[in-house]
């Protein structure tokens, strides 16, 4: 395979080296030191480039942690849209489970990362807000996964799909977050089997 | 009714009566300016005493703050610990519907505070904890209505109370939230149905 960056001409090569380089500096900063005290200054100076250079590519440390953001959740994204398209009540929640399974053992995979994404949407309202819009897109993928479970006569109709697609990735997204500060604190597997559970035995027939 | 403040030396009502003109200037203080920008300097000003008196009732803002939210939570408290004693599945569904709504209609009586806690959560450590807290208290509360469920066979025996307890508050949590940041985006009747319904469903036989 050809690597898309050899196609572009030299100074678009650099560009994209040097973009790259800051993001890589950045999330070793803030993994070091936390998203509050990380500073532009110490990233630069850790992809040996100058506040001219950085300022073209990210306006400041919140885009550029946004931007560290999106690359994680892509990862996440992938797991929201696995197929979905159980002919029964069973597969569904082996479906569901894997999908749990998954986007819990993401989240401890990247375990030091989403803690500092955790700080950074206390503090910083341009990182809460972009922390809604991902939280948005999930639900969003949910409710479709939950319309064709009622069309295929597998889920309960009289649920409204949203709704209940806002409650589910609610329940995912605090024990996700319980798990990526107090990992010792539950059996992942537990956790896993008695969310499916309710949630499979609340919305299917 | 005697009021019990009247029984005390007038040394210590004189105390109370401090203490709580700072609750109640704190509490006018972080509405107007929300966490962040409140001072102690404003909130002494507001209750007519001086810095050293303050720091006898209250460290600091934080401190001050944490009261302020106890008292608020005792009205929640006082919902989370209504008797739950039903008998049928279909009693069951009614007494979690009646706790939920006013579980949320309270949050949003409370609306304009809950804001302030909200914000308070996210840039204090010591507030964070005492949210920790406090929703640790509600998860144990309802562990045991869900232990007196199963063993009255109407709950599922093989759910795990504790973990079923947490997945519950963490989406009622967070559709108070929701409720409280964009009151208008839902109909509190369909939420409070949609809750009720998949909780109930999943839990109960």
């Amino acid at each position: 395979m050809t690597n898309s960056i050899d196609q572009l001409p030299a100074r678009q090569q650099q560009a994209l080296k040097t973009r790259s380089r800051l993001l890589k500096a950045g999330k070793e900063i803030f993994l070091e030191n936390g998203f509050q005290k990380a500073t532009i200054s110490q990233i630069i100076k850790k992809a040996k480039t100058g506040y001219g250079t950085a300022y073209v590519y990210f306006k400041n440390k919140d885009e550029l942690f946004i931007t560290l953001m999106e690359d994680l959740m892509n990862q996440f994204y992938e797991v929201a849209e696995m197929p979905f398209k159980p002919q029964t009540k069973d597969e569904a929640y082996e479906n569901i489970k894997k999908q749990v399974r998954l986007f819990l053992q993401l989240a401890l995979d990247e375990q030091d990362m989403m803690k500092v994404v955790k700080e950074a949407i206390g503090v910083s309202p341009e990182i809460d807000h972009k922390w809604y819009m991902i939280r948005e897109r999930f639900i969003e993928r949910i409710s479709v996964d939950i319309r064709y479970a009622q069309v295929q006569k597998l889920a309960k109709q009289h649920l409204d799909p949203s709704l209940t697609a806002r409650g589910w990735f609610y329940s995912n997204e605090m024990f996700m977050w319980e798990l990526v500060m107090n990992e010792d604190k539950y059996k992942m597997d537990d956790v896993i089997v008695n969310l499916t559970s309710m949630y499979t035995g609340g919305l299917y027939e």
